[in-house]
């Protein structure tokens, strides 16, 4: 691997949570980047698990009024925010929306990236940032900020039929999971609650793919693994359900499915991951069900799976290789991050 | 009122359960018509409600061998199935999917007209029924098949647009409510499933309405308040977002709510027909959020929300009217039906 | 009937949430009392079924500056809280947790008596009550509180077997349900969550019948029909299941059934409710479901349903009696109450 | 390890569902035995998952017939079940329900051992079967039944009690989840579900410990993350909660945990083990919550939670020490699974 010789990049990761974990977990997979430690407040299970597998990443505290819960709780301290900082290029900020605001004053001071996600406003970062969809934009930049999860996931569909056919237009129903596994600070009972058109989602969409007009709907429902998007999506040059089948299957960070085989839910996906042996049963593809896409008319309909808490994983990596310029190409970007997370083609 | 003069339509239910309930209320409100009884086999939950309130609905037993299980419970029988069905012009049959096939050899031999439920299949009947959409191809038939819940709810839709401006074709994200309230022979547990497209209400809707193209997806998910459908229609003539909200409003059957007022969910149509004291809590109109009626380019979208326990009972009228020949022309039919079951537009 | 020549009790509820539309329905149907209106702020859901009704029940605003979002709404107001506190005997007050609080003010400066649900803290009331466990220590208090609805339906079955053979300690296991049909700001997704022992239900239990000893867990479930609660009753004199079965069956706010027979579940109930046309619903009466009434060597076990929505009406409807001294004597109190409501024993 | 001297006991699985997978990781992770394979009948989605693995176990067709279907698929086949059975000592039987009963006939026919699940019929074996509570029971026999997911891991808490004080008895109310992470084919929707007294689970301890009394009920609950047990436990002598507590910590399949450290629920216990990268997030302990650890009287109280998908798995591995009798010690043989399964006293 060329990549051996040369300095690896030094990653922080601020807010230990779903989507912090996952992302110290990414980047220590990328072989080319180095993961300095994670920051968080509090001995909350996430923390928990890492005192009894003995510490594999180092723990900064973010606040230091609150080292002492950490310490009562017998989690061992590397240092303080501060110290993370300094020893880092980039920081992946995964706290909670609005918190990333505030720490961007010490990024800044200290003169490193950060990479933001989706939960905070996007005038916290000079690019919103999609690794297929506009990696040249993040190239060197200071701060990115990513794609929620549903836009991430369908970003990467429409994204997939654009470059082969052009998209002019598409219409989405984003059926929404409402909390995460575990989570008891939200959810909903036996119901199924509908947001105003358009969702935000759609409207992010726009501002990655400004050539795209996009609408859609938005309803929650009361599961925990998994979007199911429900695409129309209007082509400007013709395209067959098989052409479209055939250029999902050929991307690395989209998983074709069929129902027919066992894959009959957002579910499926989960269980299939755990049985693969994925740590904490994550999947970084969106899936793709083969038996819902067809033609609606000229218009292309399909279904896609978003798996929430694992699917910005990837993209921010690319995110990573965009700021610090590790890739001025695109495709040899998302290649070197599918490499390292194991994400292949066609399977 | 005209009507008294005239003899009443004499009318049995068949399988007093989650519709045949509601048909039997359905029919004891409508002024022209006379619900003789309801035909069961067990002392459900439901029986033993007609008990408790002192038998308002003469009960028969279908199958003469259960009649002890009925006694036993100190259910009062008024007779047999023949003796129901001997007393009737026309009996609803909303017995369990397959025994109804078996029934119209008894209303057959009976010379009696027979109407059946969604669950049945179509060659059941000489006709696939839509108050709305095809009355007059039920005028005087012997048999009639309603569509099923949902098709039912979102026909009214379709058919309201293309009366306006034509539709040249849909494309329906159906996210379905998989019990009903109370139910534990089924269910879902954090779970969405996912059919094949087309879904077959889409197959039944270009089977009433057969001008119009229509595809679909359909997502089971785990509530029992109602499902919701997303459309993208494409009109024949240009029409815009109020224009079409104008055309809901104006319909009896369609309900016009805002989502800042409180309707928020599924759910919230349910809540607000208990808080109204209807029976059951159950609300015959489809709703619509004024919030999801909007342009994607040139088609139409707009989400709605299906009462799946009542839905059906209003249309399943209109065929009595049909069968029976009781109105002839359409729009007086169905207007009789809306009068006698409370149904306004513009609420 | 005798109680016509007497003077009606005027009654004004605060807050027509769903407890609130439950209290108003509960006092327009007790025929010596008078429901002179409810007071309420926002043009929720209630009070635009209100509106659709033409206004049942006349409303109050209960913040003056408020009116405007009310009138907006197209809902026709009297007048202003004081003015309904003006014309009261006593106020029924459902507001939200903490507002009840500041409310007793008003109605102390109006020297009107006030009832408080279970939300508000115990030492807003002069007496924590209980309408057939302590009736008389209401007797013409000025401020009483409500036990809420877990604790309210299980004293009475507590309280039931107390009177035969004295309780001497009792272990409950809570399993809650954790929103209201239609709720969206609070829920859980398949998430058990368990609360530290003992629960606050029990402690309130010890506050009412000061000479039974009682702990117990609280485990919140992703539901909305109805908290069941599996009880291990020591009993201070020997009694069998039976006994305790026939005890039950007597007592008019108490429904034993069958799970053989249909009730199968919490939600059952409210699908019998409905199907008897209960208004919303709603069910008074705990249910006992009779093949879970056993012995456990010496402990009695058994398992019981709590509808809620409803339940606390009728003990608050005894409030009334005890506070406005209409009936000095407990049983006379209680049955003017369930005859009222048409609670009958033995159904 | 002394162990690799003697031959491994040779080990096969019927039936590779959410049980057989993890039996088969199990035999995997025990030094002292050594995995055949595993038998299946159909290309389900684990099946499929050990193809994309690359076939880290032997599939063997479990019926000739169906040996296409699996070809069909990809899936590489290395044999028929005759040709499992032949190469084993002991077969794990986790085949549905019944099924089980029909392979006994071959396991007799070659002589091997057998060991079944909770979902066969006591009679397919000789001895109804718990490491912890009656290992001697099962020692040399040919045909061992393991008790369900629910009774495996109260037994555990019984018996760690029973063998400090004794106990004379339990009165438990079970809450149970009805389906798996994935599962479409069972499931409750906003329902509560309740069996009759006494459930088979109390019966079953019964018939392990003989000299307890137990007795309980059963409620189903719309989830899949495990089952929670509430306890109420007299014992023969005192004992206190804090020494309840330490009897806990110190046993090796329990894991005291804490409500305020985040344990707050069932599915905490999974998003722990999901964050400590267990396979597929399992947990094999049994969750005690410290918080719920009390007196009633002189009875114990406490709450469990149960990892329905893993918690039998290491009694199955103590099934094959004892049918094998490859230790004849019960503490000495349920301390080698112990140590093969990294389960530790007191984290």
């Amino acid at each position: 691997m060329k990549d051996t010789k040369k300095k690896k990049v030094k990653v922080g990761v601020a807010g230990y949570g779903v989507i912090g974990q996952r992302l110290a977990d990414g980047v220590a997979l990328e072989g080319d980047m180095e993961l300095v430690g994670v920051a968080d407040v509090a001995p909350t299970l996430a923390i928990r698990a890492l005192k009894e597998l003995g510490m594999p990443y180092a723990l900064y505290c973010a606040v230091p009024e609150k080292i002492g819960d950490l310490e009562e709780a017998g989690i061992p301290v590397t240092g303080l925010f501060d110290d993370l900082i300094s020893q880092v290029d980039v920081m992946l900020d995964a706290t909670t929306a609005g918190i990333g605001a505030k720490n961007k004053e010490l990024y800044q001071k200290a003169g490193i990236k950060g990479i933001f996600q989706g939960g905070e406003k996007n005038d916290v970062a000079d690019v919103f940032f999609h690794g297929y969809a506009n990696y040249e934009k993040g190239l060197g930049k200071q701060f990115l900020k990513l794609t929620s999860c549903n836009t991430t996931g369908f970003i990467r569909a429409v994204d997939c039929i654009d470059r082969l056919v052009g998209v002019e237009k598409v219409a989405v129903t984003i059926i929404r999971r409402v909390a995460d596994p575990g989570d008891t600070h939200r959810g909903l009972v036996d119901v199924l609650q509908v947001d105003p058109v358009p969702s935000h989602q759609v409207l992010d969409l726009m501002y990655i793919m400004p050539h795209v007009k996009a609408t859609g709907l938005l309803v929650h429902t009361p599961v925990t693994h998994g979007h199911i998007i429900s695409m129309v999506l209007t082509p400007k040059k013709p395209i067959t359900a098989p052409e479209a089948l055939d250029a999902f299957r050929k991307h690395p960070r989209i998983r074709v499915v069929r129902i027919k085989d066992g894959f009959n839910s957002n579910t499926s996906f989960f269980r299939y991951a755990r049985d693969l042996g994925h740590k904490r049963g994550d999947m970084y593809e969106i899936g793709v069900w083969e038996e819902t896409v067809a033609m609606s008319g000229d218009d292309l309909i399909f279904a896609i799976n978003i798996p929430q808490e694992a699917v910005v994983i990837p993209e921010t990596m690319d995110g990573i290789r965009a700021c610090m310029e590790m890739q001025t190409d695109r495709l040899e970007a998302v290649g070197m991050t599918n490499k390292y997370l194991d994400l292949v083609a066609g399977r």
